[in-house]
């Protein structure tokens, strides 16, 4: 039986369709609409799920079900999605369950997207040979998420943020709103406003001249990547400072959990792939209380279809299994 | 069946002798031998058993066990302790659960001495309605221990070192050897260097005057609550400085774990009381991404006797239960 996998994100849409085995048969990215609000973007959605199971050859009535990792604040029972910033338009709470399972007819499971990136990993990618892992997620902002006994570990629903432990006291300004969070020199958002910031008081930089050749009005990862092989000073300083963030969360956060590995992923965490978790474990060392017993630091190993899988994932958690649906209810089970 | 549970500490050992309820039936307090080495630790550790058990009223035979926690490294399966640098010429690796059972011909279970007191206070204590909780302990050092589905999670041996997240990078020399670690400005041993630095560069303060009134050689928990309660200049800045790094760390752990409540403990923790634990909170919530769902701040409820009772809990882990004691095997079992 095949699950499709949806990680709905602020510039595009990843679609997989996967097997029980976690093969992807079948795959589609397209750009998220800009233009069209919310619904605009759950059309995407559906069309993004056809096109995949498409290429995967099968039908969509062969699907069990549909998970969507997403931003924002999910509803599960109630089928929402609230507060997604980065989706465009997308204000106050947004029934997303409800018109995709109208749309493709096969129930829909929403998830938190880096939750289900961190769970993917775990199972599928470089956390596999671990029952314990900390996902630190680099993205937009900063995420991350907690496995333990080979589950993710959720507190009261909102553990795992690992981009707002506080790295520095009266640090940077952080997206949050508060300051010197580990988002706040570790996030893309916060990355590009210190690189503005600098930019606009003189400080020489290409990062703008190789964001507008690549066509971009963001400074994505693939354009801090590019600057790093130009060696721009700027951004050289920043991912430094970056990394330096980096290690000290990841030292605090194993000398606390005490996890077998930590894995780096998120858009710029995988663009940046091996070199930057090996980095991120040269920062990590010196404030280990128990250094000999450094955990792993891994680059995420599914790359940019990570966040779909995991979402595929989730659709086993709430389905019944095959051979249930549709089964009579047994009234002395 | 009645347990007893042994506190070991630099300065007393404390002993319980607790029934199925954890109702303390029996108790003993001794100073821990300084001249004697090891085997007159032990020595005393035998009378303190003695001791409480006559208190109880009971006989050693009535015991199931005896749980001892212990600072240092713990060989559970060998019986021993290693490099615990607070007990008296304590060098290298001492055997204690098999003299120990010599002596008092019962059961002993040996484990580490913040995460029985964290224990305890989860399943006797402060932390009793909750499932998921942080225990951060402030005695001569900073320990901790992180409580998840209503048990310790332990890593791979080693978590719960909330003492050494890092809450200022290069900050202030912490005992570890690193800088900046939450012990370097919540520990005692470390807050002591502190003062005594900063007396000996002429600042003024009452607490070496409280010390030596006290008949003590350091800093003990009760020196500073004396010199808080006389406004001495600077007890009240180191403290506020504590108070401000714990929240910083609490904080973070916190944004990571979204556990249902930090239980602050240990000497210090558990001298100062809930005001202590109120200023930690207030210190906390300005670093929480969601400070409308902060967890609950308390006090530690056990007090003195926490680590005994924790220490005493440990008992069930291993041994067979009372029905089971003696019991002829069953080969067919």
């Amino acid at each position: 039986m095949l699950r499709a996998g949806v990680d709905l994100g602020g510039t595009k849409i990843q679609t997989v369709v996967v097997d029980p085995e976690g093969n992807v048969l079948g795959q589609c990215r397209l750009p998220t609409p800009q233009d069209l609000g919310p619904p605009g973007v759950l059309d995407a959605i559906v069309d993004s799920v056809r096109q995949s199971v498409a290429d995967a050859g099968v039908a969509p009535g062969q699907l069990l079900g549909v998970g969507v990792g997403s931003p924002g604040q999910i509803d599960h029972d109630a089928g929402t999605v609230s507060h997604a910033g980065n989706l465009p338009d997308w204000l106050g709470t947004i029934e997303v369950a409800a018109p995709l399972r109208a749309a493709l007819g096969v129930p829909i499971e929403l998830a938190n997207d880096v939750q289900v990136g961190v769970m993917a990993e775990s199972r599928l990618g470089a956390g596999r040979p671990y029952s314990s892992m900390l996902g630190i997620f680099c993205g937009t902002g900063v995420g991350g998420g907690i496995v333990i006994h080979d589950e993710l570990w959720l507190g009261r629903g909102a553990a795992g943020e690992v981009g707002h432990m506080v790295v520095e006291p009266d640090g940077a300004p952080c997206p949050c709103g508060r300051r010197g969070c580990l988002e706040a020199y570790a996030g893309r958002a916060a990355m590009e406003a210190e690189a503005r910031h600098r930019i606009g008081k003189g400080k020489h930089s290409d990062l703008i001249k190789i964001m507008e050749k690549k066509g971009r009005t963001r400074m994505s990862s693939g354009v801090w990547a590019k600057a790093l092989e130009k060696h721009d000073h700027l951004a050289v300083h920043l991912i430094d400072r970056a990394v330096w963030a980096l290690g000290l969360a990841a030292a605090s956060a194993v000398n606390l959990l005490d996890v077998e590995a930590v894995v780096i992923g998120g858009g710029l965490g995988t663009r940046l792939g091996p070199p930057f978790a090996d980095r991120i474990r040269e920062a990590m060392l010196p404030h280990l209380i128990l250094p000999e017993k450094a955990p792993q630091v891994l680059s995420a190993a599914l790359g940019d279809l990570g966040g779909a899988m995991g979402a595929a994932l989730r659709v086993e958690h709430t389905v019944p299994p095959p051979g249930d649906l549709g089964a009579v209810a047994d009234p002395d089970a």
